[in-house]
């Protein structure tokens, strides 16, 4: 077992693709992942926004959260329609695609995989920046950490889906497991005690109220919120790789995704009111996260506690999976319509699309480094692309339904209206709440990425129109090609090269560098080792051109006199033959010049479609 | 004229060799820059270590001045006569190599090439040591102006060894013509005064001694002293830089150097001795170097004081540029005997031994980075080297003359046999007082040096006895090489490359790896396209051969069927064909992918000698 085997798992052989399809217990871990991990930072994203409001501010939690969890059970709606639509993986940028046309697929695609870039780099640094403010003396390491944790995701997606989701199942169902708990003994508290439960320790007592309610405030609140939504789409894309029967299974896992969901935002709002809990300024002393807060109030600091901490600071720097699932899967879908690399399509050793999780990675790791694992200020940033694809897809959905008419028509151009007016409201919200502290570079990024894309679609096209034939292959005209061979002196790799030109050819030129030394040998050898001989034999005798070289080049008289040999011969092809020396060690390198290749790269550079090379290798036995 | 032209000059034919010759006014600043520089450092290094004996300890340099010149005399008169019998350069690797044999040769030529970088690191950060004792504020920028010299010196050289001699020339005759009018007006002053003259500006007085003199105190002054000695061997290595009549040239700027070094260490030891100038404590406060004491007390603080401190900076900073002129001819002159990597042997676009130029500076480079620009550390470990290839030299000398016997034979036996004692005696003095300080490193160094030399050597040797060939070519049996092309799909690009393929055999393999996708297009394809028109015109036919891949590797089954093929064919060679995507510009690198490239490597490293590669290169119009 070699180490990469170690390291990567076995290569797994293309027909067992099926065994790396998933239910919908691993599908949680895997696509659900990013959705649930926001119960923990949505609430508080919005609570956060309040805190000028004082005590009073706290009471708007549970309107926001409704409305929040009305948007979801809209989106939920949607896209089971959706995945049936679309089983070959419809996410946003598919259904925007074919219903909407190229533009606004691209859209889609840009969005998301902005998004997905930036959910890998703040879901690490939350995570980090969590468990730091547990341990403050892992706080100078704070980057190294995020670092170290975004190589392991890495690491393990590159071992395949199938794996990812088994290892991430642990922390996923131990975080939702005591959320629920915890939700469901603070409920009956509360409503035991007549809906003003004590708390078992008593959350710190927000500040007096500097302002007064108002609209803005309200709507920024509930635009922060919305971050809890990112990640939904997840499934929709991912759908082929579910088990078969791949529609149910995949509706199944979504839906248990988005009812979990449900019940953690409706929950934690509720126990946020009842207990009272305002947030406190992140970055300043005495700084506690709600979820913190919740928990001591409900369970007290006891075991339960610490466990469901630890959970949560895990299922935080772990979200970044889900993007790691999707993305390589959009890349590919975005690169099988030549808008990306190829590469993004090519299957690695575990079925995987590697690529996409390299680049992934990537740019992950430079806005890690770039921001130095605290990634606060790009929050911001990304409920705009989550909700800008939410709006393509649903809007794409409509033009679905309308085109494919049918007796359920109707009902399903409604539901994926609504979803669709929904979340372009919520787009318009977020990105004016939202755009002068970051979104407007999302703005910017998006039409740079579409730029790209549209480019290196003319790039294939044009290769494509370039070598397409269809024409039969041309048997008319096949002379043999005129064969030029560089000389230094008389040798064993010379007379092999020469032999091999022999063969291909009887017209051959060796060309000779004059650099003031070995020429009068070269000139005699010649005679008696290649002209004595083809003469007698009777096959072509090859030529030796002397070139001159005053100024003691040595490739560029041969590549020149190459050149001019093919404008001088428009019959033939010109096929210019290189020995090399193949060293058996790296460190031979620096002891054997490397003329051949920089020849090589050279008539490469400066040739043209009618020469070709010819590279003679000469393995060095000792 | 381009921008390379601009930077390092126009190329030079090899016929202007000629005029890149220089006479001895330019020879004394190449070749004796390091020599002569040594004025400003040899007495103060003997100096320092006599501050222990305090007032009477200065007393002391005038024995160990005069010591160092009758050596350096020897030395002189050793070198004169070397001169003379290898006008061709008469380096002590030559010398040695030629009348000891070759350790002996390699011995001088790893201990000088070790010497030479060492000077190239210390001068430079002495002078900017100078500099920053002048202008403290310049403290932080150390390494950087370290760098920043080192560039300047390397570009300079670079551009051709007359130029450097031209560029440097004002500086030496400044520092030379300040330190002897400062010398005249001493010694003048001194003899008038009755050898008590009265200092302009009164040094500091010495400390109160500290211990009485003692034999090893002294002995180590006299090493460090020795310093001052480095650099006398680069005329004897150079003599072919020099104009004709070059025997006598070479002889009048050794003369000139030679000279001029006697009387500035002779004067300064008199001065020091007169004005009673003791050494300061170098990096404590109140240090000045004793140079500067002198020339205060001689002439005072004007306008000629910081003339003549100025020059003393760039004079020491640039007595690199001897190294800068040896180093790359005594590395030719190894690689000429194959102990090192032919490419030292290569003159460059001026005439200048160009690798030897950047070998020697990355090398400094990296010693002043590693020690941060601050190189004292250092100075223990560079006279070993110089005074080690001294001794061999002049005891290769004794061996040539007792070789060459005739009448003057004798005398001259007489001279290099004193001077071969002298150094040898001075090696051990120099090795057992410095010894612990640092020699010791240069004494693993040089074997190790040794050793790489001599595996360089034996790998040429074998690579000679491979390709050697005394044999005529082989005209028999000149079958045609079968033909391997992949293949994905039928395009322009296969089209070209499968036409080259029936011109030069008749019996072609065209390989497809099937991952599943267009296999069974191609197959139709290749009945219409080429099977259909090659049976109709008669000529042979290729075979289409499909390969399985399950774990969709597409290069892995190709190379594994090229070596299959070429075990099962004995008396044909294999010919690869690999068609390959030129791309115009270098951001298309990522949108295609490199199988050609990589093909042609795996070919390279897993192929053999029977196995020849043929590069089909298209080129994109668009």
């Amino acid at each position: 077992m070699s180490i990469v085997d170690l390291l990567l798992g076995r290569r797994l052989a293309s027909d067992q693709a099926r065994g790396e399809q998933i239910g919908a217990s691993a599908g949680i871990p895997i696509f659900g992942l990013d959705a649930l991990s926001s119960a923990a930072y949505g609430p508080e994203a919005a609570l956060t926004l309040l805190i000028p409001l004082g005590l009073a501010g706290i009471g708007y939690i549970v309107p926001i959260s409704l409305t929040i969890v009305v948007l979801l059970t809209i989106v939920y709606f949607s896209y089971r329609q959706t995945i049936q639509a679309y089983p070959g993986g419809g996410g946003s940028y598919t259904v925007a695609r074919q219903n909407l046309g190229a533009s606004a697929g691209l859209l889609a695609a840009a969005a998301l995989m902005i998004d997905y870039t930036l959910v890998v780099a703040v879901g690490i640094s939350a995570g980090v920046g969590a468990l730091v403010s547990v341990v403050p003396s892992l706080q100078p390491e704070t980057l190294p950490l995020c670092l170290g944790i975004l190589l392991v995701i890495t690491w393990v997606n590159l071992r395949g889906l199938r794996e990812a989701g088994l290892i991430f199942m642990a922390p996923t169902y131990l975080f939702v497991g005591s959320l629920l708990v915890a939700i469901g003994i603070g409920v009956v508290k509360a409503l035991a005690a007549g809906g003003h439960p004590v708390a078992l320790v008593a959350p710190p007592r927000p500040g007096i109220a500097s302002v007064g309610p108002n609209p803005w405030l309200l709507l920024q609140a509930f635009a922060s919120g919305c971050t809890a939504m990112t990640g939904v789409e997840a499934v929709a894309n991912g759908v082929k790789a579910f088990r078969e029967p791949v529609i149910s299974t995949a509706r199944r896992t979504l839906t248990i995704i988005i009812a979990i969901l449900i019940v953690l935002l409706a929950g934690i709002a509720y126990l946020i009111r009842a207990y009272g809990i305002g947030a406190t300024a992140p970055g300043e002393p005495g700084y506690q996260s709600v979820l913190s807060m919740l928990f001591a109030a409900v369970v007290g600091k006891g075991l339960f506690y610490y466990i469901s901490m630890a959970s949560i600071l895990m299922v935080l720097a772990l979200s970044a999976n889900t993007a790691f699932a999707d993305f390589p899967r959009l890349c590919r879908a975005i690169a099988q319509n030549n808008y990306l690399p190829h590469a993004f399509g090519t299957r690695g050793r575990r079925l995987v699309y590697t690529e996409g999780i390299w680049v992934l990675a990537v740019l992950a790791g430079f806005l890690l480094i770039l921001f130095g694992g605290v990634t606060d200020r790009l929050i911001p940033l990304f409920a705009v692309g989550a909700f800008l694809a939410f709006t393509l897809s649903q809007a794409g959905m409509v033009a679905h339904w309308r085109r494919l008419g049918g007796p359920g028509a109707t009902r399903s151009i409604i539901v994926n209206g609504i979803g669709a007016v929904a979340t372009g409201i919520t787009v318009v919200v977020v990105l004016s709440a939202k755009f002068v502290e970051g979104a407007w570079v999302t703005m910017l990024l998006i039409p740079a990425l579409l730029i790209v894309m549209v480019y290196v679609r003319r790039h294939y096209h044009n290769v494509f129109l370039e070598t397409r034939c269809a024409t039969p292959l041309d048997v008319t005209n096949l002379t043999a090609p005129l064969v030029v061979l560089p000389v230094q002196n008389w040798n064993q790799i010379v007379k092999k090269s020469l032999r091999f030109a022999l063969k291909i050819s009887s017209e051959i030129r060796v060309v000779h560098v004059n650099t003031g030394e070995k020429t009068e040998i070269l000139r005699e050898e010649w005679k008696r080792f290649v002209e004595e001989p083809t003469q007698q034999a009777g096959v072509a005798i090859p030529e030796l051109i002397i070139l001159p070289s005053p100024y003691r080049l040595i490739l560029s008289p041969i590549v020149d006199y190459v050149l001019n040999v093919e404008r001088t011969c428009p019959d033939q092809q010109i096929a210019v033959l290189v020995p090399e020396l193949v060293e058996k060690h790296w460190y031979h390198y620096l002891l054997h010049n490397k003329r051949g290749s920089i020849l090589k790269a050279l008539l490469l550079l400066r040739g043209n479609r009618r020469i070709v090379l010819i590279n003679v290798p000469w393995y060095l036995e000792s």
